[in-house]
């Protein structure tokens, strides 16, 4: 297949590192090889481009780390638009559980996470950390797309549609982990639902085994303010994070997805314990959870990376839009429009998000990182005119850029997607493949 | 020029006619002759393509109300990324309003609005109310890129760039009113940029002259939380809203910008005069000015209209992202997932900006309202599949579209973007326009 980890050149790009020091070229290049970024510069020390297998010239576009989608439920894009504007507790119970359990499958979870990894290439996704059923499918069509992903099956002690019961969902968590250890893309999670729909004990053997191997262990954590009050087995009104602290499971490879409620002491101990947390703006706002202390957080010292959440309570998949929200939300709530700059914004869908999933190989732009880019026309009548002091890029990309504006597309790299045509993935028969399913009679 | 106000017929369409009983056409047409929709229907009453200029077949498209930027000051686009993350009086003082007294002059007003206008276009908006300094110019710009547009100066107590007292900003208003009225694409408004910045005098004076032609008259209110502090004329702790009911101009052609702080006796008075709010929820965050009432506003019986604020506050002018967020603030601000459903937030953004503007021509698709019209593709991996029932089309406008999927945008009855391609406006040049003009040391 075409630039199958081949020799890439970007050049002439406005190269944003993302690393430690924020180093960033306004006239760049990147280089890489195989799966690797080999070096990173001005084009100043560019190297000549005869030695690569394709050049793509990047003017009027900044480069940046792929993003990274840090929790989603990706197989829910076939559920986009089938119930909104709900209550939880309707939403779940009455429309996303009922057509759960009509229409989750392998097959099922394959083609829609096609549709979810198409989206996100379009986008300037590199990554997803994902939780599901039926995780096998969905790390299959993960791999398929050429998308990097975190992949775990969801574990939960009632029955699930993979899964009859909680030991079943344990040994399709052991079976994904003998498939995936060492694949190049997917990396296996180890993933509990949450605290107030698993005992004690699933969350310690569960965890257990994400130690035992050294895999990310990914659970939704403090979602809704109800959460505390349905967890039954916390003690002495103790948090959903104090009471996994207790039993062991906090950290240091924990990703709490949402962490809308957590308060001050919550975030001591997820720092103290290395827990970190994916910040879902969209999703928390539509389903009325509420808006997450992003900032209170980070200044507890919480890696914290940023996510859609599934497409059914979002409803898509855009990292762009999470990127505004998260930088334009806690200046509104706070009143403080100081809280959470642009280029923080940016860090927590690229860094943030590899520091969240403990992966240092993604996240930053550098020679011996994975070669997982995003590449982003600036040329736009909505991110014209472009002021050069250095931290107007970040402006843009937090404030101004959308989705569509991604140009190219590279993970381990691989071109997934050049000049907004996706290589990896038949775009019309992805989206031709959705809508048959919801035409017989799944709607 | 090209489809000058011809005859279209879109068809087979998606259409959504916002009218008071949100009649929709899951397969639809339009019928525009002139500057008139003459006819909109389902397909089964399609007039015959043989008496139309144009036909686009709209397939896999929704066709709505042009939107309608209820809020905007479209010469700020040349400061998008001047100055971001800062408190608003240090943003003032310290960035824009030097910015404004060094760079400011019709020429800068004429040629920063045309891209304001690109921008638009090409995010299906289709009229604007606009608030700024040397209205003239951004009027002319406005009617010469095909767009429908309230436009005022910008009337303050201070000297400003375009008027060294209150009084040339009224004689500059009065021009304008002379040149404009009965244009067809610009209406002349009446502006007082807010109760802080203007007197009883200015603010009696400019409202005598809106009743007097008729006009809107539009001026910023309860922005931020400190505004009731800073204006010296109100009494007895009396709110900016109470203040100007007192003196009489708060209605019913009174629009009063972002609102984001008042309260319920404010909105009881806003719906007793017929002072409607726009709601500018991105500036509003990004500024730190809070999180407008907007629930409780529309439940006081107050039109609200949504706008996008001025570029350098937002930093774009995409009204997407403002429907977006005006369904999914209220959500997590409430805590109430059936707050602001997305029929209502796209509502705000068509028949809800026409009534705030008090303008019964536009916002509604209907036989004898102004052809101004959105058509967005729907075919795209973010809004697929799609489901069937009534309110799930308003879903994915509100949730899951983005601006660029807008595909054409007619005002007026005229084609201004067909297949995405600006046809009143040349977008290289204005882009150029642009980067030349800041790199001309105006950076």
């Amino acid at each position: 297949m075409a630039n199958q980890n081949g020799k890439l050149l970007l050049t002439n790009a406005y190269v944003l590192s993302m690393d430690g020091a924020l180093r960033q070229y306004a006239s760049g290049y990147v280089a890489t090889e195989g799966a690797l970024i080999t070096s990173v510069g001005p084009m100043s020390e560019c190297p000549p481009a005869s030695g690569f297998t394709e050049v793509l010239d990047c003017r009027d576009c900044a480069v940046l780390p792929g993003l990274i989608n840090a929790h989603t439920h990706l197989p829910m894009t076939y559920f986009r638009g089938l119930a909104d504007d709900l209550p939880l507790m309707s939403w779940l119970n009455d429309h996303i559980w009922p057509a759960e359990g009509e229409h989750l499958s392998p097959d099922f979870c394959y083609h829609a996470t096609r549709l979810a990894c198409l989206e996100s290439i379009k986008s300037g996704v590199s990554c997803v950390n994902d939780m599901y059923l039926f995780a096998a499918s969905v790390a299959s069509a993960v791999a398929d797309s050429g998308m990097r992903g975190f992949i775990g099956e969801g574990v939960i002690q009632f029955p699930t549609p993979s899964a009859p019961s909680w030991q079943d969902g344990l040994q399709l968590t052991r079976e994904l982990i003998t498939e995936y250890r060492g694949h190049p893309l997917v990396e296996p999670s180890v993933t509990c639902h949450a605290p107030y729909t698993c005992t004690p004990e699933i969350l310690t053997t569960l965890h257990g085994l994400s130690r035992e191997h050294g895999l990310l262990f990914h659970i939704h954590l403090s979602e809704t303010r109800a959460e505390q009050g349905i967890t039954e087995w916390l003690q002495n009104g103790e948090s959903p994070a104090a009471g996994l602290a207790r039993i062991g499971v906090l950290g240091p490879r924990t990703l709490g997805a949402h962490c809308v409620w957590v308060e001050q002491p919550d975030m001591a101990l997820m720092a103290t314990h290395g827990c970190a947390a994916c910040h879902c703006p969209t999703s928390n706002l539509k389903l009325a959870s509420g808006v997450a202390p992003t900032v209170a957080m980070l200044e507890a010292g919480v890696n914290v990376g940023l996510g859609t959440d599934g497409a059914a309570s979002n409803n898509n998949l855009d990292m762009w839009e999470e990127l505004h929200l998260a930088s334009l939300l806690p200046k509104g709530i706070l009143l403080d429009a100081e809280a959470l700059p642009a280029q923080q914004a940016v860090r927590l869908a690229t860094s943030g998000g590899a520091a969240a999933l403990g992966d240092k190989r993604i996240g930053v732009l550098e020679g011996g990182r994975l070669a997982d880019i995003c590449v982003i026309n600036l040329a736009t009548p909505h991110t014209t005119p472009r002021y050069t002091h250095e931290s107007a890029i970040y402006s843009y990309l937090a404030y101004s850029s959308q989705a569509a504006d991604v140009k190219h597309t590279i993970v381990n790299g691989r071109l997934l997607m050049r000049d907004r045509e996706v290589l990896s993935l038949n775009e019309a028969a992805v989206l031709r493949e959705a809508t048959d399913w919801l035409a017989g009679g799944a709607g």
